[in-house]
C-alpha cells in the first residue's frame, strides 16, 4: 500500500527544504539556494529531481562524500568565462552560483559562460533554464554525469547519460524548455518492462555485451543506447567536453559514482552558456516570434487527434501554475525525511 | 556508366572553384571565402556538401535567388553579440564572416557570439569548426533548414533536419568535431533501400499521415523521423530558436525551400558561439586532457573486433590527411560544371 501523500504550498516546501539542508549543516543563504532548484523541480513534476533527492544529498552529506559548509570560488578567466570551483558543495548551490555569474556576465557582456568543477549531482536543468528566461537569458546548460553508456560500438559504461537543457525566453508567454538526456529511456522504463513481463524495442539498451536486446533483463545488466546511435553517443560527447574536460573537472571514467562512492567527491563537472535576448530586439519582437513559432508548431494536425503537438516545456509549466495555485504533492517518506533533517537544526 | 572522376590537388581545386564562383558573380576575395568551405567539405569526404553544389549555387546565382555582390553587414548588438546581415549572399560566404567575426570577439572577451540572417545553404558544419578549432575556439554552430519534419505528434513538415556541430580544439592532436543533422538518417538512404527493394526500420520515417513506416515508397512521401522522437525533435526547435528566430531571420515554415523557389531569397539563419581555450589552461593542460579523452573511449573492447570504437570527427580528419596527400576525387559531372563557370569569368 502506497503510503498517502501531502500537499504543501511552495512556501511551505521551501521553508521545510531550508530547514532540512540546515539540518544538515547549510548555511541559511546556502540552503535556501538548494531548496530553490529541488522545489523547481517538483513544481514542474520532476519528482525523481526534486527534494525526494534529500534521501542521496543526506545520505552523502552525513558520510562526508558533501562538504556542507564549501567556500565556492569564482575565478574570472576572460571577461565572459567565469571558472567556479564548487569545494564539493551540493550540487544545486554550485550550479546557482555558476547561474548567477553567467547572468551577471551576459547582462554586461551580451553572453556569459560559466565552467563549473568540484560539484555533484546538480539536479534538472529545467530550474537553471527558466530562472535565466524569466530574466530575459536564452541558455545552454550541461552536466556530465556518472558512466552508464557505452561508446558507439564499445561494450562497456564509459559515459554519462549528461543531461542538457536549451531554453529560450518569452516576455510574453511561455519560454521554450527542452531538458533532457541522452539515453532514448530511462531505467526505470525498463525496469517497468520488466515487472510487467514486458520485451522492449531493441534501440533502448544492450545486454552486457554491447549487443541490442528487447529482453529487459539483459538490459538492465547492460547498458542504455543514446538516441540516434552515432549521434548520441556524439551528444553526450559533446556535453561532456564542455562540463567535465573543459571546465577542469572530471570527465568519462573519471566521475566518481553517486552509488558506489558516496563517501568520495564526484567532482562533476557543469557548463552555463547564457546569452542576454533583450539586446536581438524588444519584449515585443521576441514575444511576436516566439507566438508566431509555436502557433506554426501546434497548427500541425495530430496524428492521433487527442493528442495535439506540443511544445518543449509545455508541460513542465503547466504543471508549475497548477502546482503554484493547488500545491505541491509529495510523498510521505521524503516529508519525513525533511522534516527528521529540519527538526536536528538549531540555529547557526 | 559512372563519368570518371579526377584528382586534383587541395590547391588546384580551390583555383578551380574560386575561378567559378568568379565566374558567377562574385568577387575575388569573396570567391576565396567560399571555395575555402566547399573545398574543406570535400577534404573531410563530405562531397554532398562541397564543390559538388556548385550546381545549386549556380542555378540560385544565375536565376538572381542569391546575390553574387551582396554587402555584408554586421552590428555589434553588445559587446560579445553580432548580427550578420548577409543580404542574400552565398551561404558560407555569409558562415565566414560570421565566424570570423565571432573569433574576434572571442579572442578578446573569452567568447563570440555571431547571429546571422539573411543568408542561405552555408554548407556542412566541419569546416567553420575546424577552423575555429585550429585557432582554439571550441565551438557550437547551427544552421536552419527547409522544412523536411513534422513536428512530434503532428502530421507535415513544418521543421527543417537542422544540422549543429560541436568541436573542442585539441593542440596536440585532432580535435572533437561532431556535425550532425536531427533526423535518425538522411533521405538518401531510404531512396537507397527502395532501390534494393528493401524494407526500412520503422523509426527512420513516417508516412504522408505521420504514421511510422517500414515501406521506403510510403517513407519518400512522408517525414524524416528525429532521433530520439521528441528529443530530436526537441533539438531541431532549438537550432531554429538559435539560428533562425534569435537572429531575426526566418524560421521553420517561413524559410523558402531551395528547390522549390530557388528565385526566392531563402532568408536562412545560422548561430556561431565560440569559446577560446586558450585563457582555460595551457596547451599542454589541454593536449593531455583531450588524448586521455580519446583513450579512455577507443579502450572500451569492441562488440566487432574490426570496428574500433571512433570518436566524432576521426574519420573526417583522416580522410582529409589522405587526400591532402593524394589529391581530392572529384566526380566529372562537378568538375565540368566548375570548369564550365570558371571560363565565364574574364577578370574584373
Amino acid at each position: 500500500m502506497p503510503s498517502p501523500s501531502e500537499r504543501l504550498s511552495e512556501h511551505e516546501l521551501s521553508q521545510l527544504c531550508e530547514a532540512a539542508f540546515r539540518g544538515l549543516g547549510l548555511s541559511a543563504a546556502d540552503a535556501a539556494d538548494v531548496a530553490q532548484v529541488l522545489v523547481l523541480a517538483d513544481l514542474f513534476g520532476l519528482t525523481t529531481h526534486g527534494v525526494s533527492r534529500i534521501e542521496s544529498y543526506g545520505e552523502r552529506l552525513a558520510l562526508g562524500g558533501i562538504n556542507p559548509r564549501a567556500s565556492i570560488r569564482i575565478d574570472t578567466l576572460a571577461p565572459v568565462i567565469a571558472r567556479v570551483h564548487g569545494d564539493n558543495a551540493v550540487g544545486p548551490l554550485v550550479g546557482m552560483h555558476a547561474l548567477r555569474a553567467a547572468m551577471q556576465m551576459a547582462e554586461r557582456f551580451g553572453v556569459g559562460v560559466a565552467l563549473a568543477r568540484q560539484s555533484n549531482h546538480f539536479g534538472p536543468i529545467s530550474p537553471y533554464s527558466y530562472l535565466a528566461a524569466q530574466q530575459g537569458f536564452a541558455s545552454i546548460i550541461g552536466s556530465n554525469a556518472t558512466t552508464t553508456i557505452a561508446p558507439w560500438g564499445g561494450s562497456d559504461a564509459r559515459l554519462g547519460n549528461s543531461p542538457v537543457g536549451f531554453a529560450v525566453p518569452n516576455p510574453g508567454g511561455d519560454p521554450f524548455m527542452l531538458d533532457m538526456a541522452m539515453s532514448v529511456v530511462a531505467r526505470a522504463k525498463i525496469r517497468q518492462a520488466l515487472k510487467q513481463g514486458q520485451t522492449i524495442p531493441e534501440t533502448w539498451a544492450t545486454d552486457e555485451q554491447g549487443r541490442p536486446t528487447s529482453d529487459p533483463a539483459a538490459a538492465l545488466k547492460g547498458f542504455l543506447q543514446a538516441i540516434g546511435g552515432h549521434k548520441g553517443y556524439g551528444l553526450a560527447l559533446w556535453v561532456d567536453l564542455f562540463a567535465g574536460l573543459l571546465s577542469d573537472a572530471a570527465y568519462l571514467t573519471h566521475v566518481k559514482s553517486w552509488v558506489d562512492s558516496p563517501d568520495e567527491p564526484q567532482n562533476l563537472g557543469h557548463f552555463f552558456i547564457l546569452i542576454n535576448t533583450r539586446v536581438l530586439g524588444s519584449a515585443d519582437w521576441l514575444t511576436e516570434r516566439m507566438k508566431d513559432f509555436a502557433a506554426i508548431l501546434r497548427d500541425s494536425p495530430a496524428i492521433d487527434p487527442d493528442r495535439p503537438v506540443l511544445l518543449p516545456g509545455e508541460i513542465e509549466l503547466s504543471k508549475l501554475r497548477q502546482q503554484r495555485t493547488e500545491g505541491i504533492e509529495v510523498d510521505a517518506e521524503t516529508l519525513a525525511r525533511l522534516r527528521a533533517y529540519a527538526t536536528t537544526h538549531q540555529g547557526d
